[in-house]
């Protein structure tokens, strides 16, 4: 993909088990990719087989072309130690690319640098300039568009749309994978962050990403989702995405025991039963462009073997739908479900 | 209000039944504070009493202290004709408002001129700097948060949420408009257009606009609504913004006879019927803040009185709800409804 190889800046936290997503996403899905970590707290280890190293300078000899910022730094800017490390990687010769709210491109200074030293600054979750509202151009995108709806946000919408877009290209479909947030763009190496455009263009950017994922060749689409419908904080950015997207069919995602949804202020916010959501998610569709839930995953991170296969069973009763964990079983089954109802 | 002396830019258009939105709520809304209008076109007429001036010399010995832009301009920024009105009102001291969605601050030009003669530019559509995403704060609201929602866009939502809390405040309510688009902003004097915001704070500015308006004084918060929960291009800030402003009633706003939204690309998107746009909007209320539909507003603009009539009696049959045109016969029934169900 593209010749990158990537150093992926960790410093302090490649051992910590909610580590960045974005640096996390690469290391599983591009791991072929990725030629180092850097970490000087675990310098000398590994991870995934991927080296640790304790400097920039460290990592040259694998010949890293690309510096990747996936772990969140505290506060709104980058810390003074961050600094350094990406100074060391721009005059090192390394384009740099950021997941991260705050903007390497806002840093006069790392961006003076990056010219001089002829780099490039990529912003992951940066909007294109260029953007507007729906056109409607996504209800003329061939073929069918699948989007992952989940009843909480930080569940696996976008690792179920990856790995049911892996099965079915084992499948010989073709099939693409279609990046809504930073850690899929990295990923993918295209995409737009949808929360991070003008509200008015949530569903314009989402229209852009079917229209341009048709475009790359996919007759097969599979929209990575954004947070949940009933989520008191991101509601707005995933019925955006939901109808500038335009999906034919969708894939419910829920993590087994989850009740509420996590991190929202103002008391707890029970998520409603699997079958009310996909009822709500059905009745929710644009009516130019109905719109079935046509299996669940099941997230069972957190469950021995045989609760896993339980909760995977409890949702398929409760929902008369093929529900599995695509991660721990598979994703063979969900892909049944969505090959059979195109 | 404030002191403010309007001077409303209308140059062409101040005779056309479209007729920029923002100068048209103004001057029905804050009538006593408009004293011209600036339209070459119709110079020597006047509109609802305001006089239509040629010039902006001619304007000011009416004493305006502020000039409005409030009809859209042709493309993404002013055109020349523009830019020569808005350089001489600076140079006359006036303060500049701008309703559209290029931002005046956004030109060099205006910003040094405006410094050097002392006036401000405000930008209604400019997001505040800090925002952030929703806390939870707008459930600890203290009062009765009303929301206007609606079939589709532009078909009186600010309106009905303006002569609702007027018809409040007439009862003695302590009662208080919230506005939430620029319109709504050049009325009130404060607020925040939530479709210009970070897709990430639609709910996060929301919340802090109930907030503020319970400082404000209001135990009874009429929300002005945006969009449509099923509209294609804009139902994202729609669902952000009734998560974000925790609504506990809702008044459901319908255009007599439309039934498609209008405006959106792709083909017909039809409107569902009103009954379950009642049923689906309460099914949408975050669980933590259930809230319930209790008044149909009929905008019958279009309408004969007698169609009228009779389009408020289908409304009412139709949803079991008390139903009424508040432009066109008054807001006291829709009132009555809120005030029995809160």
């Amino acid at each position: 993909m593209s010749g990158i190889k990537y150093l992926i800046l960790a410093e302090g936290f490649s051992g910590d088990p909610h580590y960045g997503k974005t640096a996390r996403g690469v290391l599983r899905y591009r791991r072929d990719d990725v030629v180092a970590i850097l970490d000087s707290t675990r310098a000398g280890e590994s991870e995934d087989g991927v080296p640790v190293v304790a400097t920039v300078a460290d990592a040259l000899p694998y010949g890293p072309t690309t510096a990747l910022v996936g772990v969140a730094t505290q506060g709104g800017r980058f810390p003074p130690a961050w600094m350094d490390i990406l100074r060391e990687c721009i005059e090192a010769g390394l384009d740099v690319e950021n997941g991260l709210h705050v903007f390497l491109a806002h840093d006069a200074e790392l961006r003076g640098l990056a010219d001089a030293h002829g780099v490039e600054l990529r912003d992951l979750r940066r909007p294109p300039a260029d953007l507007s509202t729906a056109t409607g151009a996504n209800l003329d995108v061939p073929g069918t568009i699948v989007l992952t709806v989940g009843s909480d946000c930080a569940i696996g919408k976008m690792t179920v749309a990856l790995e049911l877009d892996l099965e079915a290209r084992r499948r010989g479909e073709q099939s693409t994978f279609v990046p809504t947030g930073q850690t899929g763009i990295a990923i993918a190496g295209w995409g737009i962050a949808v929360d991070a455009v003008v509200a008015d263009f949530i569903a314009g950017a989402a229209e852009r990403l079917v229209v341009e994922g048709s475009r790359r060749g996919g007759d097969l689409l599979w929209v990575e989702g954004q947070g949940s419908i009933l989520h008191p904080v991101y509601s707005g950015v995933t019925l955006g995405l939901y109808h500038g997207s335009a999906p034919h069919l969708l894939v419910l995602c829920h993590e087994a025991g989850r009740t509420e949804i996590e991190g929202a202020g103002g008391g707890p916010h029970p998520i409603p039963p699997l079958a009310e959501l996909v009822d709500l998610h059905e009745r929710m569709a644009l009516t130019r462009r109905p719109a079935r839930v046509v299996a669940v995953a099941v997230n069972t991170r957190a469950l021995g073997e045989d609760e896993a296969r339980a909760a995977v069973a409890a949702a398929e009763l409760e929902t008369g739908l093929p529900a599995d964990d695509p991660v721990r079983f598979g994703a063979a089954r969900l892909v049944d479900a969505v090959l059979a109802a195109r």
